[in-house]
């Protein structure tokens, strides 16, 4: 049972799971987008294979060592939605991984396409990325006539454009980072098209925008954090308490001077913060409940007024801020079922940043 | 060699590592404080044993699984420097641990005793824990009598005290958080002696303001970062650029509108970012170059305009803001001298948060 699991521990509601899962797939499904949800958020095969076998067409992944990890759990199409720089080491794996799966790549740079060419192979197919307004990788949307036709010259296959509107990640913003992301999309397209490169990808999404995308333009979407959401989803509205499937369970290790200190901190919760948000993290189960400090193993609430303190040894549920760090942590995911351990799942790309 | 190990990748510089290893047993010893150094910071046994190799009397941990890691590899005598709440799974854990080494625990609450004597055992050793002035864990020092007079009570044995002086972590506070720490412990003493309780132990230290420990009062000290050193004790000169023993080293992979994205983000070097600190690490090898904005696998960096643009595919080296939460997200360290990889360093408690 869940008390036997020793704190901190990360807990996934599977119910709350599939509902989620189940849910972006009836979205994608109704609005003509194809759902290529981003692994990175959950890093988890269980995971994968729920979107996988829910209409998903492939898995979006960030790193070389995820994909490497996915494949080998057995997905068949991945795309790596980052700036591959590949020396040769990188293109040897990138051979191997085009063996096991369809594969593409995102580039930025003729650096980069030069790279791929030379170490990866012919034929290997592209996602020029842009920027769409999150000003992170990713070219003017005008430039990626250039980028793409560097890349047909070097010998690679330009399957489409991608971008990450992370600008999203605020109140009030995930409508206009939508709106920004498809009239990038389109400008990029039509400077690939006026470069004589036809394609057939535009890629897209986040989980705060994905609601919102523009599906005249947009016709692929890679949300990640949906699976499970998060206090930063909270705050944003993409998401409702109840939608919330994963927890950090924590105990209360002291209440000196009426602090309350939990044994979930930085290394189990993860330290994002936004300016946006108010602390590292709150209480699932109390109202108004902020971790207000937070060290490597001390998280600290202020526990509202409204409500008895909690006596040392008391157990707790914490919702983290940002999960895909709070997952990076940990070695295993604790799977219930109301108050059953039906399961655990491996985090079988924990750490995979190569 | 170095330029094979496959980028973001946790690289120690060995000479500086032994060079900080040895200053800090010369300071102790010459002090006459007894130096029991946090293992939290580098969760390496080649570390930790060049750490008792060099004087140290044992070593000091934050978790049950880091003290587990610590007892399989061989450390003898260990300080669990936090107040463990012992459930009776964590209760069996400790009599474990009790009959490999010599162990003393923390203590901060009279639960918190209770459950110890009850899973654990009598004749445990353990520390009181009080605040000096954090405002984390730890109990007022004037009541640091009640809470032993609570834990002899019960049949554990009172060692000592201790606190960690953690509001040295701000510009121009360590002084004045080391002479906090000496009133604090001298108090506690006074408190416990009061309720009739003999202690040998009154232990601080944090790596900001060890230099500055009240040796009339403290006889112990739990200094962990100094080890690899990072942007954090940079910023509050408890270290210059050259004490500096570990990097995380990163590819440029994109440069897209001029901007220098690195493969390093949260993912490697943690998020942690204290107002005090300008982004969220630098380069050690360019001046005036922080990293600005930080996602999972995208370091983004202010490059200097004193200072050509690196190329697509450059190598870096990050100095990350906190080297306890770099290190953690690290299977293993590469270990460097000059620029040989000479061996690697397999970080055992990783993730040992339980």
């Amino acid at each position: 049972v869940l008390d036997d699991v020793p704190t901190p521990a990360v807990v996934v509601d599977i119910a709350v799971l599939e509902r989620n899962i189940a849910s972006m797939a009836t979205f994608a499904s109704n609005t003509g987008l194809l759902l290529r949800p981003h692994a990175k958020t959950h890093k988890c095969w269980p995971v994968a294979r729920r979107q996988l076998d829910g209409g998903a067409v492939g898995l979006t992944v960030a790193t070389l060592s995820e994909a490497e990890s996915f494949a080998a759990a057995g997905c068949r199409d991945l795309f790596v939605a980052y700036p591959i720089y590949a020396d040769p080491a990188r293109g040897a794996r990138l051979r191997a991984l085009r063996e096991r799966c369809a594969l593409r790549i995102g580039v930025d740079s003729t650096d980069a396409v030069e790279a791929l060419a030379r170490n990866a192979g012919a034929g290997l197919e592209v996602l020029v990325e842009i920027d769409s307004g999150h000003h992170r990788t990713g070219v003017d949307p005008l430039l990626a006539g250039a980028v793409g036709m560097s890349a047909e010259r070097a010998g690679l296959v330009v399957r489409g454009v991608f971008t990450f509107p992370g600008h999203s990640y605020g109140p009030g913003m995930p409508t206009g980072a939508a709106q920004d992301e498809g009239r990038a999309l389109a400008l990029a397209a039509t400077s690939l098209r006026d470069s004589g490169i036809e394609i057939d990808v535009l890629s897209g999404g986040s989980t705060p925008s994905v609601a919102h995308t523009d599906a005249g333009v947009v016709n692929e979407v890679r949300p990640g954090v949906y699976v499970f959401n998060d206090a930063q989803q909270l705050a944003l509205g993409s998401c409702a308490s109840a939608d919330i499937a994963l927890f950090v369970h924590a105990t209360v290790v002291s209440r000196a001077s009426g602090r309350v200190v939990l044994d979930a901190g930085s290394k189990a919760l993860g330290a994002d913060r936004p300016d946006w948000i108010l602390g590292f993290g709150h209480l699932a189960d109390v109202s108004d409940a902020p971790i207000v400090a937070l060290s490597e193993h001390h998280g600290t609430v202020e526990w509202p007024s409204h409500s008895a303190l909690p006596s040392v040894g008391a157990a707790v549920r914490v919702v983290p801020n940002h999960v895909c760090t709070a997952v990076n942590l940990a070695d295993e995911l604790h799977v219930v079922a109301g108050s059953d351990v039906v399961d655990r799942w491996r985090v079988i790309a924990r750490g995979a940043n190569t």
